[in-house]
């Protein structure tokens, strides 16, 4: 059974239940995973805040509590679909609790899969900009973990990030956080003069490294260069993870990476 | 807390999921209401094959036992998208197992909402059209309460309803069930014949009385015929529940409603 820790943000939980759905290959009804999806953007305090030490209130208790609900009711591979959340202080705090509860579900990483799907989809890319939250790149959430597995890091200058990215993202007229359906032109336009001073620097490939992103940028490229959604790569994951042991669905799950990864 | 008993199939409950967030009147992540969406489709046996008599295995019980857990996550308020799973053998079950088993959420009824909806969108409609699985009209799972509410109720002839609409549903090559994602020309084509013959019936509105439907008629009306989608309904019911006591949503939750039932 698959457990999605939702509403952070809200359009972002909804999505990853949406991609495990369209990525499964069932043919019918009772071939779909089971799934719950938990959206309870008021339990989670807002992981930003945290990160810049305006509150101690970390996050990563509510996280916690919810994967305890999430494993009570059978989870047995879960995922947040939250790039912030992947810094180490909140993850740290987070994997901590799991061992803590005692829990038996096997939480997937945004920050891993999105790695591990690039490396098998792109074999030959060297250079990885990211696109994320100002909160995601002080704390290197992408960019860290990238260098240790071998790629060169590239991100927006800091004007761009805080005008271009951060604020598209939190914006609370035109922002993704607030009005994502559908996305505004600005909003849109914002982030491609940020895919563009990336791809300028050398990216390869660029990571929409905040769940929100995908939804402004649904492509698979831009201009010539790989849009990478890390929501499609933990569905995948979470795919692969909840079809061990049927072997009907592991034998297509298989077929399906091998043929589209 | 809204709870979504999903999986009857699973891309109705995902529906209903995004119809809440896409009508609640928020503006930032906080905003959006608390929803635990359970997808669960092999644990909830096929609702036609009981009512037909083909198994005696009542679907009703792990619908029960959903909600329960739902219950036991904080849900206050629930509902379950899938009409056929509303006919009287179900459904009188589920209510019977909510009692015994002491639950406080309320569920809300797909039919009763969509007949309020209808009563408050469509003062002047007195002949209501339905499309639904065979079963559920068997049941009369719609066409009961609307002629106890006081409308005329047409259905198709038993041709056009086992060939275009039930197959439409079910069918494994074309059907909704197992291709919805897009839909096939040949399920839309079809079900607009007969919703074409439910018009000539003189019909003032039809329900798309399978949670399926939606997905191949998103329109909101079909050559001059206002299509009601039950689960647009039941995600304002949903949502205006949820607010109560919520002063902010609350007023604004009203306003929505008054300016677009």
């Amino acid at each position: 059974m698959i457990g999605i820790v939702g509403g952070m943000g809200p359009r972002a939980g909804l999505d990853l239940a949406h991609k495990v759905m369209e990525l499964t290959p069932a043919q019918h009804d009772h071939e779909h995973l089971p799934t719950v999806l938990a959206s309870l953007p008021r339990r989670i305090p807002d992981r930003a805040p945290y990160l810049r030490g305006e509150t101690s209130v970390n996050p990563a208790e509510a996280i916690a509590d919810i994967l305890g609900q999430l494993d009570h009711m059978g989870v047995t591979v879960a995922a947040i679909p939250c790039v912030t959340a992947h810094s180490a202080p909140i993850m740290t705090r987070v994997h901590e609790r799991i061992r803590e509860d005692g829990l038996r579900l096997k939480l997937l990483s945004f920050v891993e899969e999105t790695i591990a799907y690039i490396q098998r989809s792109y074999p030959a890319a060297s250079c990885i900009g990211s696109l994320s939250t100002t909160a995601t790149i002080a704390f290197g959430v992408l960019t860290k973990p990238l260098v240790s597995a071998g790629f060169t890091a590239v991100v927006c200058d800091s004007e761009m990030q805080s005008r271009f990215v951060n604020e598209t993202i939190y914006d609370h007229t035109y922002g993704l956080k607030a009005d994502a359906d559908p996305v505004t032109d600005r909003a849109r336009e914002q982030l491609q003069q940020a895919v563009r001073q990336l791809s300028a620097k050398g990216a390869d490939a660029i990571i929409l490294g905040c769940t929100e992103l995908p939804l402004a940028l649904p492509e698979a490229e831009f201009e010539g260069v790989p849009l990478i959604d890390p929501t499609h790569a933990v569905a995948l994951a979470l795919i692969h993870h909840a079809t061990r042991g049927d072997a009907l669905l592991e034998a297509r799950v298989d077929a399906q990476l091998a043929a589209h990864p």
